[in-house]
């Protein structure tokens, strides 16, 4: 089995890695030239200089993974690489992208007889060691070509990967993931917040933490990641209290709507971080003079 | 080793059980006398027929373990209890109480020279084959004497429990770990309710939750026993749309308000049970008398 990955940054550049532990060729491809040199010499990838040259050195049907961000550079490489592939030939989206669009570029490609595939890829930088979690949409014709490459993301051959339905429904099942996610680490970080508060009994939180590691109802490898962190650190005071957020989570909170489905807690763990984001606070500041205008309670000036 | 177990019903004849097995002489009392019997044949525990006959079957410094119901049920039996013991003895109570109550209760005590310790105990019915995991508040001098108890009822000797400070720190830490579980249980719902609405997709939530718990980010304790739940059944339609609640998620809630930190995930994972629990509906009967008052919007009759 031989595959083009296209895009060899921090997911891409292990997901390669670990694919050439499993046996299967891989042709790289990457903006930077010294990282398709690297991964060559390091694991035997085949290096192409550009995504003609690693299309051209695929024996149909052609199978082209993407590893890019998601959103235009996604949209730009499959608008530009659909054109030199053909008929039977297949094209995994292994990004975050969004399903609608997994599922507009589905459609699009199979108008011109090319396969598509959506790969939600889970397992960060743990994934080269650990293998990826990936659900994966397409059509059973797709899927049974790709089977050998999944088999070696996977954490194993018999699990951790799946084909969870037609186009589309593999980067929904990643979106629904994080988004899960999202409500798991702020429900761990507002009971983190209220140990820390609680000052008269001067808790250790990293032996908190690695204590409910052991048999606890709320043990999950997102604990074993803070608990390992907070033993080097539980002050915390070189961190900023700013939360970035990717589009998954506010996809999340947007199908929920779209469904009509009530969705509060996944909602709000997005809504958090955007409130840690906001260093200019206008509504808390509107707030401040609404309390003024109608109670004549004191206003905190600004560098108060 | 040797103390008395005050109740033996579904977390407290286990942890006999889990304590005869680590070698521990254990006295045990509970209302249901076949309870006691069984307990006393199976393991070899030493049977009482009464608190006071427990309390009598022990040696200075005695050791009486509480694991009765939170609330009433604590607070009489502590009052009880207390005349019957001695200047050195201990209490401990590893039941779900407040941490407000565990501090008024261990200062009471203290007045009379008699010990206390708080054990906040997780684990539920798993925790006769993986052990407890055990957070527990007392003074140093308590928890060293209660340190081969501990150390039987945990997963190992090394892990799983922790002295982590005064009285009330232990039952303060548990109620956190349950609002954090509340929080978390609800993510899941949330996710799982959004993969279950997007019917074109048709997604069998069995193979996704037993696909997450390899290399995905949220894997957890919670994921597993969900997985395996919805192997058996994903419709659920014998299952009524109501969810209990109990102490500890509302404390944290409280806790919350008292320390004037931001917890809305935990809080709103309560309240989404609240709503699960209020059958009659008067809030949404109410906004929907609004809607028709000012805009003219239909209203749904009861029984429509």
């Amino acid at each position: 089995m031989r595959l083009a990955m296209i895009g060899l940054g921090k997911m891409g550049g292990n997901m390669a890695r670990r694919l050439r532990r499993g046996g299967i060729e891989v042709v790289g491809y990457d903006r930077a030239a010294e990282t398709v040199a690297q991964l060559a010499t390091e694991t035997g990838m085949i290096a192409a200089s550009s995504v003609a040259d690693a299309v051209g050195k695929l024996a149909a049907p052609r199978v082209v993974w993407l590893m890019l961000p998601s959103g235009g550079p996604t949209e730009q490489q499959i608008r530009e690489l659909a054109p030199m592939l053909s008929r039977g030939d297949i094209i995994v989206d292994g990004g975050n992208s969004n399903y609608h669009d997994s599922q507009r570029r589905g459609a699009w490609l199979a108008e011109q007889g090319i396969g598509f595939m959506d790969a939600g890829t889970s397992g960060g930088v743990w994934g080269l060691e650990n293998g990826y979690c990936l659900m994966v949409g397409a059509s059973p014709e797709v899927a049974k070509i790709l089977e050998p490459v999944l088999k070696a993301l996977a954490p194993a051959a018999d699990r951790g990967w799946a084909h969870v339905g037609p186009v589309g429904a593999g980067h929904f099942t990643k979106m629904i993931h994080n988004g899960i996610e999202y409500g798991m680490m702020q429900a761990f970080a507002e009971g983190l917040e209220l140990m820390h508060g609680k000052q008269e009994f001067n808790l250790d939180l990293a032996q908190i933490t690695e204590l409910w590691r052991h048999s606890s109802v709320v043990r999950s490898w997102l604990l074993d990641l803070t608990a390992e962190a907070l033993q080097h650190d539980q002050k915390l005071e070189h961190i900023a209290p700013y939360v970035a957020d990717s589009g998954e989570g506010r996809w999340t909170a947007v199908e929920a709507v779209d469904q009509g489905v009530a969705a509060p807690v996944l909602t709000l763990a997005l809504q958090m971080r955007f409130a840690s984001q906001d260093e200019a606070g206008y509504g808390y500041r509107v707030l401040s003079v609404m309390r003024n205008a109608f109670g004549g309670h004191a206003v905190k000036q600004a560098g108060e």
